[in-house]
């Protein structure tokens, strides 16, 4: 931690994060945390840094931050289709960080009653443990003829970013304010889609999460030899989306190369597609099958609803 | 990774440090990695964030950073016994980055052959495991009674800060050349006591890492009703810190609260002392024993040379 007051680097550790310390983690003494894996269980690592300016808004609500911190690094969790064990946090405040702030950070973390409500499967995974060793999806595994499944919906946190950036356009000062909020509401608070994870590791050939743009993540999971063919009318949009791209049909192109989705791209085998729907259905979350892999090189083609099709340059999206 | 040219990212990550990926992290084309836990162990975790003009300075050399960065969360892990598998990165970058800064960066980090010459047991020890499960050393163990030993030598870095920041002093002007380079670089290179943990694992009724100062350090060590007594002409100096103390007495002030010593700190029951130092001796790794845990409350007594007796106030470190 940076800043002014290291001093009280202790006091404020025990005060804000020792309460969310769980075991193995000694109320947050030791400069190193135990884990007891479980026999039989590979574990799973990710690491995202969150950076102000880059993945969010410095005016951001503290606590909305540490959702989102949390949120993008349990999407990758739940696209390997394993379960949260724990996190490490590491914080780096600017020279004018307050207690205040501080505090709110820590209210946007789980703990006990409060991560059940907020982060869902989370608590209850702690109680469980991480992926048992069947099977490993990765992505660069799907095969020609998969069909691609995106979880949920698409867009919303692009469109979200959008708003903030240029609140002003018509499209945006267009929208109902309940579909407004539900917008910025999806770019400050990702969706990790842990209740998916036991569907994905029974069925995908490959997944990942959608963090940089559905373009530019589904020419990310294809292979050498690989490429997709994508019918743009199948992409799942929210009420919200859907209404945007009405007033504005070109925000189309942000929908499908924004970031922050942290929905689920994946690959399934034809025969596995009804299963897999069902099963991610039971669980809450509703998987469509938007294209299909192909052989040949190239990004994705995207069938639009003009019947033209389109590419979309690697790397277009950045996330401010 | 923040800055300008994120369309490159993984361009960049292919060319610099996919080369440096080990088993499970899939050459870095995935989100996540996974680890296969050697059966019967525990795993330790730390995550220790290091940062511009807090932990080193902006212009040192990128490849001396990232030994930095590595050198400083290895040495959590060898205090808590453990011997390394890996490491996530991840990487903060300001608008002004280079691709050279980048590749030097990278060759700071351990691969084959480098790896096992500039990171001593690194390598070796990826081949090894993790900690068995034997036993836990905590810190807030130690005992009334137990010896409190470091490793190495003690104040080096904190010389070598204090030299950067103010090199026209006299007794920085007045050090041999070969001295200065041997302060600069313990403050630049950190020298995790990775080959010690073995010992630590046997013999410590408590251990951490000495990063934020001696004197601070050994009072986080104590739990409450336990202080310490500490003979400061039984610390252990390098040549290059006597003849600096000797230049200017004051300096030891710097040398028993100055940070980023990266050597460890622990207590150990007197009739196991002799074990200890003879086993960390035969890892290459000098062991001292410089005083007393004793019963009480207050922070640890240092007598001085002059035969008055000191204390330090907690938290009167800070990195810069």
């Amino acid at each position: 931690m940076a800043g002014p007051a290291r001093a009280s680097e202790e006091g404020l550790i025990a005060r804000y994060f020792a309460p969310l310390a769980g075991p193995g983690a000694d109320g947050l003494r030791d400069d190193a945390a135990t884990l007891t894996p479980a026999p039989g269980h590979d574990l799973v690592l990710t690491a995202d840094a969150v950076v102000a300016g880059v993945h969010y808004f410095a005016e951001d609500p503290p606590a909305s931050i540490a959702r989102k911190a949390l949120g993008v690094n349990l999407s990758d969790i739940a696209a390997k289709g394993a379960v949260p064990r724990g996190f490490l946090l590491t914080l780096a405040l600017p020279d004018d960080w307050t207690e205040a702030w501080l505090a709110g950070f820590a209210q946007g973390l789980p703990s006990g009653d409060r991560g059940a409500v907020e982060h869902g499967a989370l608590v209850e995974d702690l109680l469980v443990d991480e992926r048992h060793v069947e099977r490993d999806v990765l992505p660069l595994a799907a095969r020609v003829g998969d069909r691609i499944c995106v979880t949920g919906t698409i867009g919303d946190a692009a469109l979200g970013l959008r708003m903030r950036l240029e609140g002003d356009a018509p499209w945006a000062a267009g929208l109902d304010p309940a579909l407004r909020a539900e917008l910025a509401d999806r770019y400050l608070h990702p969706r990790p889609r842990l209740a998916a994870a036991p569907a994905i590791r029974r069925h995908a050939s490959a997944a990942m999460d959608v963090s940089d743009g559905l373009a530019g993540d589904l020419a990310k999971m294809l292979s050498a030899g690989r490429t997709a063919r994508v019918a743009t009318a199948d992409v799942p949009l929210s009420e919200a989306a859907r209404c945007a791209c009405a007033a504005d049909p070109a925000l189309i192109e942000a929908v499908l190369t924004g970031g922050d989705d942290y929905e689920i791209l994946c690959t399934v085998a034809p025969e596995r597609l009804a299963d897999f729907r069902a099963e991610a259905a039971a669980a809450g979350i509703a998987v469509a099958a938007i294209g299909t892999v192909t052989s040949g090189d190239g990004p994705p083609r995207f069938e639009m609803r003009d019947g033209a099709e389109r590419v979309f340059a690697a790397g277009a999206f950045s996330h401010f």
